[in-house]
This record gives C-alpha cells, structure tokens and sequence, in this order.
C-alpha cells in the first residue's frame, strides 16, 4: 500500500523541480484596429500539455494565443495576441526554463504595418495585403544559451513525417511532435489527436486519444528524453 | 390589472407575425485550411437584437459567423464561416423577410484563392497575399425586390456619422446604425454599446446601455419605423 503510493508519487513527480513554459493557441496579427490574420488553433492541446506537467510536479508557464479555455490550476497564464507577444513572454526568464514545449500555432507572417483606423473598403476589387515573416519563436529558443530542451509541433496536412525531421534538423529541436492536420478527426479543433515524436535517434508513434491522454502519455516521453540528455 | 397585462402584451408583441432575419458576428475568410482572415466581432449586439425581437414577438433567424455565444431560445440559427455562406443563407427565402438586420462585420475582402494545403513558409522574407472584394451582403439584401425593410450598422474608427450617412443612401438602406468602435468602453467585445440611429430623415442617438438594453430600444425604434414605412 505504502510502496504503491510511494511508486505512484514518484510517477507523477516525474517533474517535480522542473519549470516548463508552454506555448498554446494561435497568435492574432493584427492589419488595422478591428481586422486580424489567425488560425484554427484551438489551443486544447498546448492546455493538455500544461495540465499534464503540472501534475507530473512542474512549474508551468503557459504562453497562450486568444483561446476560450479556463486556465488549468496551479498553471500561470501569460496571454498575448502576437507572435511578436509570444516571442517577448517566451524570452523572459528563458534561463529558468527546462523544458520549452512550443503547441502555439504562431502566425508565420504577419501584415507589414498595423493602419491605425480602420481601412476603409475603396471601389478596388483587388486587394494586396503586404506581409513580412514573423520571428520564428521556437527557433530562437532553441538556438539560445543556455538552451532548454526545446519540443517543437508540425501540424501539417501533407508529407507529414517529412517536413517534421526537416523542421527538427532546422530549427536545432531536441523532439518534434508530428500530427496530419487534414485529418478532421484528430487535430486543431478537435477533442482527439494521433501523433508522431520525433528526436534525432528515434520515431513513436502514439495512438489516437483524447488529447488529455495524449498530453500525459506525452509529458511522460517528454521528462524520459530529457532526462537522457546529458546538461 | 387586466389593461396593464394586455398593454405589456401589446408592448411585447410589436413584431408579432413578422419575420426577422439578421446577421452577426465575423465572418471568417480561408487563406488554407489552417489560416483565416477575421475581425474582432464578438456578436454580442447580432444576438442581443436576435433576444430582443424573439421577445417582440418576430419569427427570427440568426445568420452567425464563428461566436462563443449560446442560441437564444426560439431562435433560428444558421451557422456560416464566409461572407459568401452568409450572403447565401441571407438571400435563402428572403421573400419571406420583413425586416433584415445586418449586424455581422463581414470582413470586406477575402484572399483570391484557396490554398488546397498549408501554405509552406519559404525563405521570403516578404509574402503578398491577393485579396478580392467579397459580396455585400446588407447592399445585396436592399437592392433585392421586394425588399424587406434593410437596417445596416456602420462601426467606424473616425467620423463615424459622416461615414453612416453616406453608406445609408449608397447602400439603399432604410436604417443605419452608427458606433464609434475606437471606443475601448463600447463596441466590439465590450459588453455595452452606444448607437446613433440614422434614416433619410432623423437622427437619434441612445446613450450607452448594456447590449441587451440596447437591443430592446433598437427593436422598438425599428419596429416603429418599420411600421410608418408604407409598403
């Protein structure tokens, strides 16, 4: 009985001491006061995550994009609007951080300027919207010093496992969780989702689940390659 | 005791008989399957005026982009994501409509072409991404024949009345509704409003109120001009 729990404590403490960040949803872009570039992110799985580490005993920030979820307890929610937001919550403190999981889906580009009122509708029934690349935000965790273990996504809808090695190799990653977001059954707005980890040195795929399932099994991967990593 | 109940019912059911059909929210225009154009529309005031007119006693249906808000009993609800899906439900038995409320910010251009699969994010620093005009909905309902008394709402940034009036005649609107959106304290995702209520011939400003407030106030003064309108 005693022995049990002891085992049991041990299980979900496997990241007791750690401090974990987060990030989660989509980023906003704004082109004026009312209008904005997103996604379908729903943000449920970077909020799984967060709920997940937390239990596992790490301190969690979540960096989280627009979304309509109540925040998890004992989980300390930044909330920001943009990429450029997502990227300045996730910088601070970085030297705390062990483990960077990045479930946000960042905006890749975001409009060149933000008009100050509202563009008006002209008579054109052409319009050219002028982007730039927003900053890459796992990238720049990844390739910082001291650099915590960086989790990078690929939600793709093609070519899926493929341009997730690209991705990891690019960006410096320790792990990248592959997911085929064409699939309506698993995915961004879905309660469900099937994924593919990814490191240097090995390929797992993790059945369908519901992504609160998913984010323990997850985390559990996570904290044992992390722990593997020499630092 | 008898008089007041009949008097609170006469009072209430000022749209008895007729149908109302109005639109809210954003509307939400795909880059690919992941990305979208949209805007802060919360469709608070599209739902508070669906509330307001059930309980005058219309047959109402609400054409709603993406919202968070629950239907209001004995509404109708079609959910659509595009102008273009709005402007088809709009124009589906307008025969039968006699008032149409255009509360929906519908975003004014949406991009040319949807990308079948995710937009890969290349080396450019810079992307253009081509829009084109989409249908106006409110302009599209008031040119019809016959043609349902036509209330449309002018959120504006700057010189928010001048703008009202010249989009009440070019549209051919009956009605138009003008709020100043650069207001933090009213307006989009605010929970209160503060109109001016412009026809051909009057101008009347409602003092700031709850949206649910409003919308009573709204209902009686359209339903008013409604029924001074010969037709």
């Amino acid at each position: 009985e005693i022995a049990n729990l002891t085992a049991e404590q041990f299980q979900s403490g496997s990241l007791t001491g750690k401090t974990v960040f987060i990030t989660a949803g989509p980023t906003r872009e704004a082109m004026d006061p009312v209008r904005y570039i997103s996604n379908h992110s729903s943000g449920k799985m970077g909020y799984a995550l967060a709920e997940a580490a937390v239990e596992a005993g790490a301190k969690v920030k979540l960096i989280s994009g627009p979304v309509n979820i109540p925040v998890p307890e004992r989980v300390e929610r930044v909330s920001v609007e943009s990429a450029e937001e997502m990227l300045e919550a996730s910088m601070l403190d970085l030297g705390l951080c062990d483990i960077f999981i990045a479930a946000a889906a960042v905006a890749d580009y975001r409009p060149t300027a933000i008009a100050e009122h509202k563009i008006k509708k002209g008579s054109e029934e052409i319009m050219e919207l002028h982007l730039v690349k927003n900053p890459d935000i796992v990238a720049t965790v990844a390739n910082s010093s001291p650099k915590p273990f960086t989790v990078g996504f690929a939600a793709e809808t093609k070519d899926v496992l493929e341009y997730a090695r690209s991705k990891l190799e690019r960006k410096n990653l320790d792990l990248i969780i592959a997911n085929d977001v064409s699939r309506s059954d698993i995915g961004f707005n879905s309660d469900e989702n099937a994924v593919t980890l990814i490191s240097a040195s090995s390929t797992e795929s993790l059945p369908q689940a519901s992504k609160r399932q998913l984010a323990n099994r997850l985390i559990e991967r996570i904290s044992a390659q992390y722990k593997s990593t020499a630092r």
